[in-house]
């Protein structure tokens, strides 16, 4: 592949785009790799088609060295598919729905797992037939509320999702672990720096769930991060370490205090303090917050309190993550019911009142607190968990904060921002049961298959690459993702720019990808800035020295410049470039 | 690449699927390429998927031998871009329009002519950047009111569009030369028998646009095909041969005659060759028929008699593209016009009507006719073209039939039918002048661009491959498009199996595309069927031979068996894939 800059569709911009406010936006917008066309929806010039089709390579040689069979669905989907699932409802302004002259319902498709379900059922029939692992690479469409940070967060994206069929659940971890190795290659030849994190609980059933987040200062996603042990994971994945029950003999017995005008955690434990000279903080109150929970699709309707140490909010996607699956919980108005005193909630009347009541795993047997008594104007104190009050169980609905506990080593945990660039989900039987995709097994009798999800990001991929490699001076790509191996610069009213043309044809047909500004009446110093700029690992200039037989070899990444004669040039260019 | 029959996800049918009509149709179902989603919209099995990717490649590498620059447009795309041209209105129901949860107008990009001026726009400025060539590969979108024929005909399909941009018209076709020559390299390479079709008539500007069809029995476009000289044309772009002009002097003077009850051509022609002694056909009789003519967004609208030969009915395709671009003709009831008679119109009265009056070119100065006498009941004999009516000008918009002199050689023309796979076609500068394209001259005054339009129908062109490459057994891939090079069938009770595998593993390591029947349980007779089903160009079978050390080697195409040892068996094979 040899490219001319002088034919090349490109043009560099030195200015940061206004709409632009992530480093990949700015750079690729700037290198002329992308352009936009709309919320979230980008066009891809030459020199970014290049590079999004290496990183669609890289993902399709792992996927099809880890065994997967490429297969292509269409993007344009009737609604019947995803009535099967509920999920033509379910995704609500996240999709884009049309009709077509008939008047019939479609959807441009966000994902496809009722496509491949149903396929897999189309073809298959006999347990023989399986394990099968699918995937595809193609365009995907989310009508997201605020797309952002250019191809990061779009609107049509390129995506590889993948499939596993499996008779059975070990099955289905030996397939998951084969993609958990398969992400890794992927990700390890992209050059991407990336945590694998937890995305449910190990409480939940092992590793059900990863997420491969890459950490950047400006990503969307907060994840736990222990830079001690190496343990990521979801806000909501994170376990938190429960104290062992304590001894119930000897702890002080329960007493009611007057606590008028405390409305606040704040200004309960100030007043407490002051008031009748205890010394507590935020963290031996026991805050107590009443949810509602759902079931969709039924009339099941539950009132649970949550209770938390009072230093810390509910974090309510760790506790929808908490309940079962599909029970969303809706924080309520607790003075609808009869019992619970707004502001001086407490856990010892739940029982009576047939309340469900959840702890945070802190809340542990024996532990005592400070909390609602039930009364207006009236707290608790030496409450105690297992004594005053028997939790029904625990929930992991308290927020994570940095400097908590490490469920694995104990250290201390930060929380990081990242932005996901793949996921691996044993989903299990849910898309099944909705085919009814069933194999049949060696006794004749049906098998429910059982599945596994996975995606990568393609195009976001390419973002996140950019993300991690750049300098003041432009984009860094890795080798094989960059558009060219090298980008030979001539420069200089002599033969510079034939020379430059001569090297890059050599180099072209010794394999090379190159890159040639062959540009006549462009000043060197732009030619410097775009070659920065534009990212291609090696630079080559030929500039003033060729008059002494000299070129200029530099790597982009590190730097590090050397002259070299030109008559060595082609293979120091392919050793550099082969390295 | 090694494909194992026993993982891969493929069921062949023996039943031609219920909704097939045409042949690529039924095979590309039955052999397990392709599945059925919505009304022409299908997803592709791994062998599809292989297949479809193999045309793609041989496109690209030929857009980009001809120094087309790659990049991608998304597929859902903004309401304005297609504003300024006026095709939002114009498409009518044939595109996808949807909103997005703001409201937004949006579709789904049949054609992308305005993206790619625009970006042309956005990048370049100086002459100097000119000429650029621009393609995309991508999935493009039509709301088809019937779609049928499988993949031949679908409203999500893969197409290649490119876009040629210069500043003069010598530029534009030269940069139609070029596309015109990779197209024909492409097409030779997917093994394709095609004809160039003149797509509009030599006189309105030579070669301005063409066609690449495919011929097929089931072909949905007829063309215009001279099987002596090799001219093909669409039937609009065919022109009529128009005899020299005839001296008047010594002609029959014009004669009114009663002609009660002869409301057609075939009664006219019964009751004067009866009554009055002619001896007249159809084609000596001239049929004028009135259509009023209205330009688009103008309330411009002219009433025009069109005339041609008796036997002969009016193509209005024809006419419309005879007509100026942009003037749909619309068939009018004629009595609506004061002096002209139902029935018995004539030419001669015209002129003083101040009707234009175009004829079709064998309406010659000199020819005489049987017409209307513009009388109810009476026609007129001997009425000479030059001296009793003068045409305004000629028209091509007879009909074409089978038959008809070739206007290159003068044999007799051939109707068939084919499909289209590509087109070729100098655009101008309709979508410059709507996207304000301009480039900075030499001399500092702006260039109004000038562009080429060109597409292939790349999952199309995979069907009409299979339309063309077929027998009574099954598809019979060219090597180019195949999805493997060579398909092993190993089929007994003892290792022929492990030897097909052995054999399939060493030629895959020595560089072909392998698909081995490994089925462990599946019949000798499912597996040749399937062997033809599929139609790998190469066929090896590893049977009862075996135990004497010979395999058998078959070519799908020829039908060709040629027993060889099974030690010469990969030195063999490879020379077969290699020829």
């Amino acid at each position: 592949m040899l490219l001319r800059m002088s034919s090349l569709l490109l043009r560099t911009l030195r200015d940061d785009p206004a709409d632009a406010e992530v480093p990949s936006h700015k750079l690729l917008v700037r290198a002329g790799y992308v352009r936009r066309v709309a919320p979230g929806i980008y066009s891809w010039l030459p020199l970014g088609k290049i590079a999004l089709e290496n990183v669609t390579r890289v993902v399709r040689e792992e996927m099809n060295r880890m065994g997967g069979q490429e297969v292509l669905f269409p993007a344009l989907l009737p609604r019947e598919y995803y009535e099967t699932t509920g999920r033509w409802t379910e995704y609500g302004d996240n999709i884009f729905r049309l009709k077509d002259r008939k008047g019939g319902d479609y959807l441009l498709g966000p994902t496809h797992e009722e496509l491949f379900a149903d396929m897999v059922k189309g073809e298959f029939s006999s347990y023989k037939d399986y394990p099968v692992t699918l995937y595809q690479i193609q365009n995907k469409y989310r009508d997201e509320a605020r797309p952002r940070a250019g191809i990061l967060r779009g609107r049509e994206f390129l995506m590889k999702d993948s499939y596993s069929f499996d008779l059975d659940d070990d099955g289905l971890k030996r397939s998951y672990e084969q993609h958990r190795e398969a992400y890794i290659r992927t990700f390890d030849r992209l050059g991407l720096s990336y945590k694998i994190c937890f995305a449910t609980s190990g409480a939940m059933g092992g590793s059900a769930s990863e997420e491969f987040l890459a950490p950047t200062p400006t990503g969307e996603d907060a994840f736990v991060n222990c830079h001690h042990c190496g343990y990521a994971a979801n806000a909501e994945a994170v376990v938190t370490p429960a104290p062992a029950a304590r001894p119930l003999e000897g702890l002080a017995a329960q007493r009611v205090l007057d606590t008028p005008d405390t409305p606040t955690i704040e200004s309960l434990v100030s007043l407490v303090n002051a008031e009748y000279g205890l010394n507590i903080t935020a963290a031996d109150t026991l805050k107590n917050v009443v949810v509602k929970v759902t079931t969709p699709g039924s009339d099941k309707e539950e009132t649970l309190v949550i209770g938390v140490p009072g230093d810390r909010e509910v974090d309510f996607k760790r506790l929808e993550a908490a309940l079962a699956p599909g029970e969303p919980a809706i924080f309520e108005d607790f003075h609808k019911h009869p019992g619970l005193v707004r502001g001086y909630i407490g856990p010892q009347v739940l029982k009576d009142l047939g309340i469900r009541y959840l702890v945070d795993p802190r809340v542990s047997t024996g532990t005592s607190w400070v909390t609602g008594a039930n009364e207006k104007g009236k707290h608790a104190v030496d409450v105690v968990a297992g004594r005053d009050f028997v939790p029904d169980g625990t929930i992991e609905a308290a927020e994570v904060r940095a400097g908590d506990a490490c469920p694995r080593c104990g250290n201390e945990l930060s929380i990081d921002r990242g932005i996901e660039i793949g996921h691996i989900f044993q989903l299990g039987r849910k898309y099944a049961d909705a085919a009814g995709l069933d194999a049949l097994g060696p006794d004749g009798k049906p098998i429910r298959i059982t599945m596994g999800s996975y995606g990568i990001g393609v195009s976001r991929a390419l973002a996140v690459i950019a993300e991690q490699k750049y300098d003041a001076l432009g984009l860094v790509w890795p080798r094989e993702v960059a558009p060219a191996d090298v980008h030979i610069v001539g420069t200089g009213k002599e033969n510079q720019v034939e020379v430059a043309v001569q090297l890059a044809e050599e180099l072209e047909s010794r394999g090379l990808r190159v890159l040639v500004d062959d540009r006549p009446s462009v000043s060197p110093g732009v030619k410097f800035k775009d070659a920065e700029l534009l990212g291609m690992p090696t630079i080559v200039v030929i500039g003033r020295g060729l008059g002494q037989g000299v070129i200029e070899l530099r790597d982009r990444a590190t730097g590090v410049k050397e002259e070299i004669p030109l008559a060595e040039a082609a293979e120091r260019v392919l050793a550099a470039c082969r390295d």
